[in-house]
């Protein structure tokens, strides 16, 4: 890739009384974000300084007025630019609180970083941790990041991907993607939620995840919904009646699809590289295993959205936040992630 | 402990179409086995001869009439003693194939076995895996092991665990336990019976397992039913109304509970040396942790039975059997996990 095309990625602060910031300032000095992209913070310039402080990171924070101002000169590893987003008052936030101000500042980031990437001026966002309650408590009612995208987007079909990049646990050529049916929702009432459509539109997303990653026939993989996937109906009809209907659907749409597969031994098939993709039905089927396979290298992708965005896999972390140790592993590997789909050529929207 | 100590453990062949017979001829050389008890086998001794043949083990296959016969010439790593059960059409059953004979075989063996156990002439017993297909072909209709040892032990609170010997991928000092609230039924089914009662007697049960291995106070950690652990009630009901009171519960009991935890992080602390023992909600959220953490090593321990009963975490595995080279890891764990229980001063019935 030339210098002057590697793509723009806005990472937006998250908030500023969790690991947000001092995650972002943390990961500035690694020279692989740079090589692949050029980056530029969406938040507040002197909670960034701060964290640079925090982190004994030594960073200049330049504070730019639009995207048009990024230069060369700005794009290094030892000067951070920053595009001014929210009010002042996230700086009297106590640490590893939940509060209305700071809720407000994630926010403005996330809304800000959207607009920007959804009218072409950048080519992909990266989030920082933002605090579900904070948000809430600003008037914003989301379960999560996947789910506010999805609307400043006005998209309805999407999916949130928990991705670990190739070699992270796991022995996938374009490394293993899970892909999930149902996200932010009682068990019950992902249960209700599971239908033919919602899998084989999933099925989909996470093929079109893995085609852009650079893989001519992703390998995906089902999991089923009950032990022993239902075991013949025996433990539940799910598996008959919704997923493998589903499965033959993705299967005729010339996407190479498996299942329903029991989900516990899918998993260990999926890290030895036998999926380049596993979709799963409900968030825990999912995040047990990326979790446990690699907790601070999972990025969150989310599927289906017009732009690229992608994420740390971890939360605000305010039990640790500010204390300028928080592992900087995720949040490269989401850069990293972003910068190869806004690269990639084969975008599928 | 002295030599005459050694418990005696009673093997059930289970299913001769698949990979018991070898991983019990595989795992006899294991000096360690005899180390920690007395084996004896129940099932066919051709077949196991047969498996020794497969397996190139050069076992003496001695066939015995009692348990009363067991002498030391009969317990080394070269001789196999073998109470005879079961009819030898089982010989007749093609490998890898689900069939009424095999079924009836495995059924008697494991059914041998639990008498012996109940009556006290051994004092465990380990199951290698049978097939619930042949096994309902043969007219015995349990969905597994541990509902059918429940039933011929008389007992309607037990529970299934998933445990991982100390240093197995886990960093607690009596290795990792994962008792599971809910087991073969459909999710839809274990939502209905995740009550208080039953997972606060699960609790109970996990505490009691882990004492027995040793610790004076077990630390147990309870797994939510929905993603973020309902957050505040937003995810589902089950935490505040069932989960937290159940948890009070077996505080009150003196048992050192913490939770409901979100089950995805509560797996990591789990393995990392936070917890003793893990209560899961359902058969895949403790599966596909335990599973992706150590297929191989897992042992399978029925909780609440009158009697000590271990096998090994994988099934039949109809696809590789009698091809002689089936992962014996997991036998030998099984052994010497039902040596260990037996073996324990402090029994709690």
């Amino acid at each position: 890739m030339s210098e002057h095309r590697r793509p723009i990625l806005a990472l937006s602060m998250g908030d500023a009384a969790g690991v947000g910031p001092e995650v972002i300032a943390g990961c500035w000095s690694d020279a692989r974000i740079h090589a692949v992209c050029r980056p530029v913070v969406l938040g507040h310039p002197e909670v960034l300084r701060r964290a640079s402080d925090a982190r004994g990171a030594g960073l200049v924070v330049e504070r730019i007025d639009s995207v048009a101002q990024l230069d060369d000169s700005l794009n290094d590893a030892a000067t951070l630019p920053c595009i001014a987003v929210g009010d002042a008052d996230v700086l009297e936030v106590p640490h590893g609180t939940h509060d209305a101000r700071t809720g407000e500042g994630a926010y403005q980031a996330v809304f800000a970083a959207a607009e920007l990437a959804l009218s072409g001026e950048i080519d992909g966002m990266v989030t920082a941790p933002l605090s579900k309650a904070a948000l809430r408590a600003a008037g914003y009612d989301y379960p999560g990041h996947t789910e506010l995208l999805a609307e400043l987007c006005g998209v309805s079909q999407f999916a949130m991907m928990l991705y670990l990049p190739p070699g992270v646990a796991n022995k996938s050529p374009a490394g293993l993607g899970v892909a999930h049916v149902t996200l932010h929702m009682s068990l019950r009432e992902a249960l209700d939620q599971i239908t033919i459509d919602a899998v084989a539109q999933k099925c989909q997303l996470a093929d079109d995840m893995m085609r852009r990653l650079g893989l001519a026939a992703p390998r995906v993989g089902v999991a089923a919904l009950n032990p022993h996937a239902g075991e013949q109906g025996l433990f539940g009809e799910e598996e008959l009646r919704v997923i493998s209907p589903a499965v033959e659907r993705a299967r005729g749409q010339g996407i190479d699809t498996t299942g329903p597969l029991p989900a516990d031994t899918l998993m260990i098939a999926a890290r030895n590289g036998e999926f380049d993709a596993v979709v799963a039905q409900y968030h825990d089927q999912g995040h047990i295993a990326l979790k446990l396979l690699a907790m601070h290298s999972a990025v969150n992708v989310t599927l289906g959205l017009p732009i690229v965005r992608t994420s740390v896999a971890h939360g605000t972390a305010f039990d640790l936040a500010w204390q300028g140790k928080a592992e900087t592993t995720g949040m490269v590997a989401a850069i990293e992630t972003a910068a190869k789909l806004a690269s990639s050529s084969s975008v599928v929207q």
